[in-house]
């Protein structure tokens, strides 16, 4: 199963929570699992929010990069291609909602994405956000495609 | 000036985005400003979207944490009390909000939040978030008051 942050044009890869060439940065993995998308991520000793508890700016982070990266495979399978068939195109965020539903415990977590409009340059994208079997958080993310102009060509090796 | 993060209970002091005890994260310090609160980073190299410029899932953390030390500020100045007279109350974030208006160029940014509502346990927060003389980004959160059974006793000390 191909990531599609390994499919992301070469100046498009240095996003701190996606960019598979931030050396210092999350390198989140996002990958489609039948009509959702799936990231996991284990967050560091330090990501807390108070003691035993994770972060919420991190919790809003990797739903925002998790929104993009569902966005760009949508947008291909849209389309009526694969992930990992030629360069993804790129989304940014326009707009973030996030809900703290309960506390999330510091550990493994999953986003489950699923598409809820895309059209034109535009993808709407909600996320459940599982710690375990619990979700603790939900977020939805308007999503714009960048104009291939701006992030030029050149895949990603696969890591 | 004192900054609200450093009048937090000791155990509520190690947010990776406002906690002045985690050594590794941001330490961001909120301060009054007339009836506006005011907080100002400078990412780092690395902390970038696309190269040139800042990563909108660091945008969010650091509008999440100015929001919950910008309700913390007025909820003491609503008692009518001043910053540093006494331990802080701490606010955790129910819902967070993010319009990302135009790319954030990489660089000092300065928040500026507004109190909209407090009533009881509850407030709500908005800020403008400046990149030089631009509003790049704006924000809405709504915050919550932790029980101070769960934040224990002391008080950070100043850096």
């Amino acid at each position: 199963m191909i990531a599609i942050q390994d499919t992301y044009p070469f100046d498009a890869a240095h996003c701190y929570g996606c960019g598979s060439l931030n050396e210092h940065g999350h390198r989140i993995k996002t990958v489609l699992d039948g009509e959702l998308t799936i990231t996991e991520f284990t967050p560091q000793p330090y990501h807390i929010a108070i003691p035993g508890f994770m972060y919420g700016g991190l919790i809003a982070s990797l739903i925002d990069c998790h929104s993009t990266g569902s966005a760009a495979i949508y947008k291909m399978v849209t389309n009526g291609k694969s992930v990992g068939s030629e360069q993804a195109p790129r989304f940014v965020t326009a707009h973030l909602e996030v809900d703290y539903r309960r506390p999330t415990p510091l550990g493994p977590v999953r986003l489950v994405g699923r598409l809820i409009e895309i059209r034109g340059r535009k993808a709407v994208v909600d996320t459940d956000f599982y710690a375990g079997e619990s979700v603790t958080v939900t977020g939805s993310a308007v999503l714009v495609e960048m104009p291939e102009s701006m992030v030029g060509e050149g895949v990603v090796p696969p890591r």
